[in-house]
């Protein structure tokens, strides 16, 4: 059984910037020689995300615009009285998606489909060098 | 330690058909024969999502009303110019809801609730014929 | 490899009520004596969800406040009527933050970013003790 974890980093415009890291997930695995089990994708920090997504233009304009539009970036937030750091918005937009993603793989290949990507999401209100964990756990 | 994969196929609506897998789920930890550890729901494709709901006929039209309120199928999406085929809707309420979920077992039995079922999510904009990865770890 | 799975009861007022339930992950992994791995947080039960959240007083009014925004509790469900027990909002909120997450950890400490901790949300319509499931895989 092997336990391997990794961390990379991911420079990002902030603002529901949507970063492709499956190439990042797929060269770990292949890097700890495993066939089946499962890779774990976790962002630390409170105003990022990961999912899938097709990673197209189109759906890099769609994610910021939808999240806009259900939880505004000038919307009143009692966050932003806590610290008066304004990024209330990228607090609950981070809560809403989830900082955690587990995709088995099987023979050494992330069971994704063919137009699937793993994305990380950066709700931040700046650029940042954003860390990302990679877990493997297999076999 | 055990690591076992298989994939079931199940029919689906598409239009957010929630499907109810937890069966499937439970019959592969049983063939698998192991006591405790995770059971890791994953779909393929990006157009598709897993969750818990309680399944029952009334939450069964209650997703798909809530999606179509805050990202309606004929809302305007940039995922639609990139390749034309007008399911921007179903890739957005995806990546909402997430490909992925983990459920941990003991003594062979999933440690759900009572009125909590694993369910699958189509978003996707016509029926189809849905894989659905189960991968069980444990011992 | 160790495999250990426990239950923790936590005492919630509903209505969106956010614990945060970090110190219990951590307590576990110590207990489980265990340097490499993942903690898997689920909740049994389909009106409770589990993300990860800067734990501060204002995020706790705003989480309520959101999901009210999108899924008001006086708003129409079908759900109420299979059991008429008026709490569709519950349910629904439920399924949309989903009721599990994994956190890799590494030399026996999690990898939650310094503003980050683990929240059970329960969207309940009353106060419950709620159960939470934590399971630690690792060596």
């Amino acid at each position: 059984m092997t336990i391997k974890t990794t961390s990379v980093e991911k420079k990002t415009k902030g603002f529901s910037d949507v970063i492709d890291i499956t190439n990042d997930v797929e060269a770990f695995i292949k890097k700890c020689d495993v066939m089946n089990g499962i890779a774990t994708v976790f962002i630390p920090g409170s105003t990022g995300a990961v999912t899938t997504v097709e990673y197209e233009p189109g759906l890099k304009k769609d994610i910021p615009e939808f999240v806009e539009k259900i939880l505004p970036r000038d919307a009143y937030y009692h966050h932003n009285e806590t610290w008066n750091d304004g990024n209330g918005f990228s607090h609950m937009r981070s809560a809403l998606f989830g900082p955690s993603l587990t995709v088995p793989f099987e023979n050494g290949k992330l069971t994704l489909g063919t137009w699937q990507q793993i994305a990380l999401l950066d709700f931040d209100a700046r650029g940042r060098n954003r860390k990302v964990i990679i877990q493997v756990m297999g076999e």
